[in-house]
Parts: structure tokens; sequence; C-alpha cells
């Protein structure tokens, strides 16, 4: 049996502008890397290495890559621990999921160190721990892609059920992450606790266009749903110069641009490379326009493939 | 040109538990026929007869299948009039769509006496005329279905923006109608003006596990995603004995159970015709325990056809 384990794990947009707490997707070109070893103290869980990031907790108790791994080796009664390196490559609090990317990699390095592998099912319950610790509240929208790949929406997450919606064909993601800190907790905290039922039909039938417009493959459905009337409201306000950035993206031929998870970071659908390039740089201005002078940007398609051991 | 046409539209379950006021599809064995016969009085609109049900307005500006036709006959100046005979095939607030089902067999008669015939999205806005009129409320989730056939999300009536969603294999439709008078406009009346965000959020993960199943052709996935956590609990003390005949359904074998519309007809979907026998025998019998002496059911596929001339 392997000694060391390394994984790989996606960012991820959540919420996708239509599906608060339940839809999200992974992108290509950017993730965390968690590597594993065993170590012979019984159910030990340790940190031993941080890079990529500074201010993470290194408390195992209190680390999202490593909570999930205290449980599983209890579970299991495990006759080894585990000692746990972990490599940022998600910007802490972007809302690109860097939670559950470290949280998915470090389970799923795990696994491959385990007697008897567990399935996708138990991997995403021992992830769960993680992103709950971090955004104080059990949702699977980051948590699914970053594990499955691809566009998932998460109907449960105990128990968890979930479908895999089909990508729409050269679908480009344009990522922009000005700067700004946003804590999780902080911009679930201000969202309204009520919905009005007029809201809900109007955004339950965006979400529904959405879903039905990626089975279809149908790019005219897709811009006409890819929109957060309900969200993105109360959220925008967080981040300066994102409405400007927003008509700036749909100006440069954006299907749709909504925020990332909890933000700052905002995201675009496009389907060409070069049709990316201009809507990033026309965000990016708009960005630097209204106050944040460092920001960064990814221009990627949509990884279908899964979490996976490196 | 034609002197006279005769149209035929489908009874349709609107809602269908996920999807309240966006969603709804058409069945085969129900429906209402209108005959539109060309008068000389220009723009002259008047009720011949109406058979099949007693009490609907016989003034042409209040009811449903006439006030859409005035607008039409306004709108393209028309030398000439309509003399319109309604056939109610569909039981009077049942909640199966009987007065979508009148506006749009009148628009579709009548549209076949235009010089120029209208594209569906006129017809459509013809024919919304007749179900703001019944249901004091703009909402499609019965008319589309009526004009266009099979399972249609509405996500727009002013302009009318719809998808037709592929409807599952073999999927057989039990409708029970018990006789209980509930007006639409009633049921609108006591349903909260607010959702809860965590309500709003499970409700929409129904919604799209329901669209996603519907085009995977999944029974599982819409088995368990065919439910209404948010309309029906505030509608179904409206209709005695509901939450019996529900269980009934689901213990005879229903992949999902629910009102149709503003009720007190309640659907049911299953594979097969027999399934679908002993489904509407024990919902019957539980309505009738409750106290519903008169009960009436059908067992029909869906309709993919829309509304036709006869």
């Amino acid at each position: 049996m392997a000694e060391l384990a390394r994984a790989f794990a996606p960012a991820t947009v959540g919420n996708v502008a239509v599906g608060f707490d339940i839809l999200g997707f992974a992108v290509k070109e950017i993730g965390d890397i968690v590597s594993v070893k065993k170590i012979s103290e019984p159910q030990n869980i340790k940190i031993e290495k941080i890079t990529g990031a500074s201010g993470i907790p290194t408390d195992p108790k209190k680390n999202t890559a490593t909570v999930g791994l205290i449980r599983l080796a209890k579970d299991f009664n495990l006759p080894f621990g585990f000692s746990v390196s972990i490599e940022k490559g998600i910007p802490l609090s972007s809302g690109m999921g860097g939670s559950a990317a470290s949280a998915v990699a470090a389970v799923v390095a795990a696994n491959a160190l385990l007697p008897k592998p567990l399935d996708e099912t138990a991997l995403f319950s021992y992830a769960l721990d993680g992103e709950s610790l971090a955004s104080g509240s059990m949702h699977g929208d980051n948590l699914a892609p970053a594990l499955l790949g691809g566009l998932v929406l998460v109907q449960s997450v105990k128990p968890f059920e979930f479908v895999q919606i089909p990508v729409p064909k050269n679908i480009i993601c344009v990522l922009v992450h000005p700067h700004i800190e946003i804590e999780t907790r902080t911009a679930r905290k201000i969202l309204k606790k009520d919905v009005s039922l007029k809201e809900h039909v109007h955004q339950s039938s965006l979400l529904a266009g959405f879903i039905s417009g990626c089975f279809l493959n149908d790019k005219a459905v897709i811009s006409r749903s890819l929109k957060d009337h309900l969200i993105e409201p109360q959220r925008s306000s967080l981040i300066p110069g994102f409405t400007e950035a927003q008509s700036a993206a749909l100006n440069s031929g954006a299907f749709g641009c909504s925020i990332s998870g909890a933000g700052p970071t905002v995201f675009a659908w496009t389907d060409s490379r070069s049709s990316g390039e201009k809507i990033a740089d026309n965000m990016k201005r708009a960005f630097q326009k209204n106050g944040t002078e460092k920001v960064d940007s990814w221009i990627s398609p949509i990884r279908t493939e899964g979490a996976a051991l490196i």
C-alpha cells in the first residue's frame, strides 16, 4: 500500500448566478494540491506545511483540509495517522472555492492510502466537514464540482444527491479577481432571510431555463437565463466596481456574468478564448477605474474531470 | 378563405409540483373545443352557444374564450366579426386548465379565419387575455402547453419565452378530480407573499432536478424531485383528503403526486396504464373516505401535439 499520495482539486464557481447553494462548475487552470503521508501514530492528523498562502489555520481541527480527515481516521479506526501538506493555488477568500478544493484534495489523497478506497458519496461527506467549517453552512455547490468535475447540480448534501449537467460546447470561463477581502460568512450574513414569491418564481424560471439551455446546448436560452436577480443585488455592494465590470463583460460578448460564490471574484461565460481575453481586459479596467488596483484574471475552459491523484 | 373553423385545445396540469406558475404539461384525453364563425359586423364578437358546462359568462368581454378575440379583431381592424361556440370538455374550476384551453382553442380557430395567420407568440398573447381574466394573474403554465403541447417551461409571458422540456418515455398521467369547488383566485389569495431563502433553495433544487431528470429520462431523479414543499402545504387544506390521496398514489407506484394547478384536481405520474389504474382507484377511494362522494378520474399519456384545428 502507498505511503504517500498527492491530489489536485480544481477551483470552482459556486451559485453560477441561477443556483444559489446548489449549482457549481470546475475550472481548468487553477486549483489546490494536497499531499498526505502515512504516519505511525494512529488517528493523529497533523499539518506539515502550507505553501502559496499565509494566514491559514495550522491547527488540524480548524483547517478545512484536515478536519474531514480527523473524522475519517476515527470512523475507520485507522491504525495510522496522516501528515498533510497543502499547496494553495487558489487565492484565499476569493470566492473560487478554495476551501472546497483543499478539503476535496485532502480526502482524495488520503483515500489512496486506505486499505479499502471509499466511494464518491463517502468522500463528499468527509470533504463537507471542511467546507462547513469554512463557510458556516452546509452547501455542496463548490465541493461537488471540485470532486466530480463539470457542472453539477447538488440536490442534497446529506444524503449526497447530485446531477451532472452537460457542459455546453466551447464554453470559456473568465474569472476576474479584484483584491478585496470578503469573508464567506459575512457574505452569507447580509442576505435577506426571505424572498418574495414573485422573486422566487422569476429566479426559478431562470434556473430552469439555464439547466435546459445546457442540456439543449442552446446559447440563446443560456444567455437569457444566466442572471441572478436574487443574491447578486444584495452582494454586489460588497464589490466596488461590480456593476461596471458586469456591464463591460456583457458589452464584450459574455453570455452572462455574475459573482463567483460569495465573491469578490466575478465570472463570465463566453465561447472563445479571444472573446474571453477581451472580456477579462475590460472587466479588469472597470475594477481598476473603481479603485481596486490589484486585479487578477484567468481564462479557462470548464474542467470536466474531477479531483485526481497526481 | 374559410368561414368557419373549429379547434381543440387540451386540458393541462399547471405548476407540476416543482414549477409554480412556470411549468405545465398537456394531457391527451380531455380538452375544450371552440368553433368560430365569421359574421359580417366588423369586430363584433358574440357568443352563440356554450355546451358541456353551465354558469360560464355569456358576455364576450367576460368570457375567457372571447376576450382575446375582441382585442385581436381591433388590433387587425378586421372587416368582419366572430360568432363563437364553446364546447366545454374540461370541468369548470377543476384545476385542469379549462380557461386556458378555451382561450387557446378560440384563438387557434379564429386564426384560421384571418387573411394572414399569426405566429405562436401572437396567439399566446391573445390567449393570455383570457387566462388573465380567469385567474387575475399573468401566468402561462397552462396556456403554453395547451397551445404547444408537451411539457413546457414558461420563462416569460411578455415577451413569450419558453422551452419545450422533453417528456420522459412512457409517462402516464393520472388525474383525479374530487368535486369540490375552488376558485383559482381564492387559491392564489391564500398563498404567503414570502418564501424563506432556505425554502427557495430547496424548491429550486427540486425544479432543477426534475428538469434534468426529464432531459436524462431518469426516473430515479424525477421521482426524488417531483415534490412541492412550497405551494402544496398551503393549498392542500382546501382539498379534504389530499394527504391521504397523495399517500395512496405514492404507495401505489406513482413517481410523484401533487395538486394540478390551483386544484382540486390532483395529478400523479407513473409509467404504465395498469399502474395508473391502481393509482386512480386508490386515490378515488381516499377522497371518498374523506367525505367527497363524487370523484372523477382520467388516465392519460402526455399530449405532445399542441392545440389543433379539427
